[in-house]
């Protein structure tokens, strides 16, 4: 796609300093960038590759117009405007609506004109997919899915049954959403499968990453809420509800029936046990396991840096000795 | 389906107290409860909702039965019961026999008139498929695999080569079986791959979660025992031993040649490094990581609940002064 | 596959104490071995089954040949030579080259007529597949994929897009290498997703286990080199640099813009926190989180040994307690 670099300006309301005729073709980190690529500066500390730029322009805080050799796109939040320009300069394939011939299709399914089903995919009786919506290649679609305009489920997804999902949403290879959820009763033969009977319900821009994991709801629904972020490898357990702009990094794990607020961030690896209730605006740093509820917005961490092998040894020697260090200082407190 | 109280009574070994004759289609919580629906009361933090429940009868423990406002069926084990009950009136869908025109069965499978492989599904030669299984969506059986009767591969799973597997298990979908494991010997020109050439020995009533794999062993067999549960997202490497009705929650990993006893109970990111051995009847809390032999049952457990990152960051920095608090300490009791 | 003991040696460089024209056809376990059998002995503390097996001949080191009761295969690297051994007598099947009838190949995607594509199988326009590659059933090569002589997509792999990979490598099951990086700007209306126009890297001699994830890079490619090792469920962000001959084991996950040196090890459930830098030769123990940069080569742990329940529980609270410890023994300094 080429873009007047005026263009770009007008329609993502920056201020340019620099020739509105320049055509852009692509964006490009700073140091890759040629004369018609867009580059941005969000992290201060790549000064040194803005001074170095080849890029037509390059879109930052007004701050840093002055350091900038070539065109300057002002923006107050450069990286969520790099974000608009590459999706207008690199625009998603468009949807070529169809069923393959290579594709299953249940005679009782109802798919939108408009919706393209890709080689190898297999769409259930009573699914119903909406124009727009692309159901990508050896992806399947259970009894009883409602799946919104223009969403895409990019290769190899299974949405077991009943998910409604909504509009705009993007799923990556291999996510299985409405898979039963780990319900066991101990009885004295061994443990006793709870039919697991609830389903998904999906919100609208929401992406979820490869190979994830959501489970259908015991008896009510598990939810994820509008426009939440899933990474790789991670899993939501059955009855968890994901308020709105919740995003989760790779290998989180959320166990069943957590409550979680909107606009929480998990770092890579964190997760939390069951049952518990997370507010909204919190900040769970990668590895962090929670244990109970957070009723505050904050930043929480549970996980220590790495050391040397040698040195943690001594360290979780220590940690261990701490019950007799405490009673020698009592014992010196008392002498 | 619709069943009498009366008749669930005694099918499930339940005192009733209420009218026999009432009719019930459903299970439901408590609070989502209608006059057709039988709801269960397991945990005593539920009371308010107990008393507030338009359920049609609820099973519970004799204590509480006092508190039911509507029909009670009485059991010790109330979970267990709602299991059976719910299985009852939501029976899993019936298996129609027949291979799906869109599936691929090699001439010299041997797949029992009573089983059901669905479209898009792959079985390689020498594979054996009994009766009332079903092979879902786009799942592969590979060579040499041996599936019990009765047993249901949800859809996209993968049984790579020599998984012998019992009857009336449940492996969900994108669970990969019988993959290579991780064998890497060190030479001077780098990895070299040892072949894995052992199988994967299921038993029976053993359920496998979305997307967790288990290894094929190198040598001898990988074996999971009956009635193990294992969640979604889960690990079990080359050559590991699950003995009977142990569970495991999501993202539990279990290196290579792990020997793990039987009705032990693994939380979720729980694990073990390799080479272990668990005995029976171990708890592992949840992201704990065994990293030495278990031979007492008892619960067992590694990791710090979350703090605000301020306070933990001090919480770190005195962990690793602690050498110096030992030595002031010695100092202090010489002085 | 039969081989006399004699070409053994001479095939692998081994001095052979024993007869050259015993005959072997499989690798055993120093147990399970019977007189057609080769085993090893890598570890010193399986002495007691060296004592007591049948096979015709064990890959030891020349310490231990006087031990062995039958053969002696001696090997400095007797792992390494095993791993030969056992591949030269359990070789790979041979691909039978062909397009499936069930497979979907687009008409522009270049398949070499030496290379197989299995069932179910479906390759994008675009696509270039060398001589002696297997696209194991049900896989998806997507567009801009190109993909070296020799190497083995088991099955139900995903290649999303413009993954360019070498020769020999091994792809497990339910891999999915190619998918969006987790680019996400935050905007007043919620996340806004980065688009990711990368593309994946991958050299030759690599393999990738089962349901693992390598996500395409951002602006520029993720890259694996040469000889890399990755377990299962092991998760590859956007722009991760992986050097040559690194291993990872079991759920191991490397967050974004991560540089990885030459011949690392990391341990089962270990990672990475993003944008950090870790030098050649570095080994990260099992369940480590990297939260910073790695300079100096060595073994690096963060995590503590599991404990009994009730004896963590004081634990923890000492540590937490660890503050009021610090003043009381300054309090007892000054005094």
């Amino acid at each position: 796609m080429s873009i007047r670099l005026g263009e770009l300006a007008t329609r993502f309301g920056c201020e340019l300093i620099g020739d509105p005729d320049v055509v852009v073709r692509r964006v490009a980190s700073l140091d890759g960038a040629t004369g018609d690529s867009v580059s941005f500066l969000a992290n201060p500390a790549m000064k040194d590759e803005l001074l170095a730029t080849r890029a037509a322009a390059v879109i930052l805080r007004s701050d840093d117009a002055a350091d900038s050799p070539v065109g300057a796109l002002i923006s107050d939040n450069p990286y969520a405007t790099y974000a608009r320009v590459a999706a207008a300069l690199h625009p998603e394939p468009t949807v070529e609506p169809g069923v393959h011939p290579a594709a299953v299709v249940a005679e009782d399914a109802e798919i939108d004109p408009a919706a393209r089903i890709d080689a190898g995919a297999v769409v259930a009786g009573g699914a119903r997919i909406a124009a727009g919506t692309w159901i990508g290649p050896r992806s399947y679609i259970g009894p009883g899915c409602v799946i919104g305009a223009g969403t895409r489920l990019v290769a190899g997804v299974t949405f077991v049954r009943d998910v409604i999902m909504g509009e705009r949403c993007v799923i990556q290879p291999g996510a299985v959403i409405g898979a039963d959820g780990f319900g066991n009763a101990l009885a004295p033969e061994g443990w006793i499968k709870v039919p697991q009977l609830g389903g998904v319900r999906v919100g609208s821009d929401v992406e979820v990453g490869a190979n994830s994991t959501i489970d259908c709801g015991a008896l009510d629904d598990t939810v994820i809420e509008d426009g939440v972020r899933i990474d790789n490898l991670c899993m939501i357990a059955h009855n968890v509800h994901v308020g709105a702009h919740t995003a989760m990094a790779g290998m989180t794990g959320i166990a069943g029936s957590v409550r979680i607020g909107k606009r929480c961030m998990f770092g890579g690896k964190s997760g939390s046990v069951g049952h518990v209730s997370i507010c909204d605006d919190v900040v769970v740093l990668g590895k962090c396991m929670i244990t109970k509820d957070i009723t505050e917005p904050g930043t929480y961490v549970s996980s220590f840096p790495q050391e040397l092998a040698r040195d943690w040894k001594r360290t979780v020697a220590r940690v261990r000795a701490l019950g007799r260090l405490f009673d020698r200082v009592s014992k010196l407190e008392k002498s």
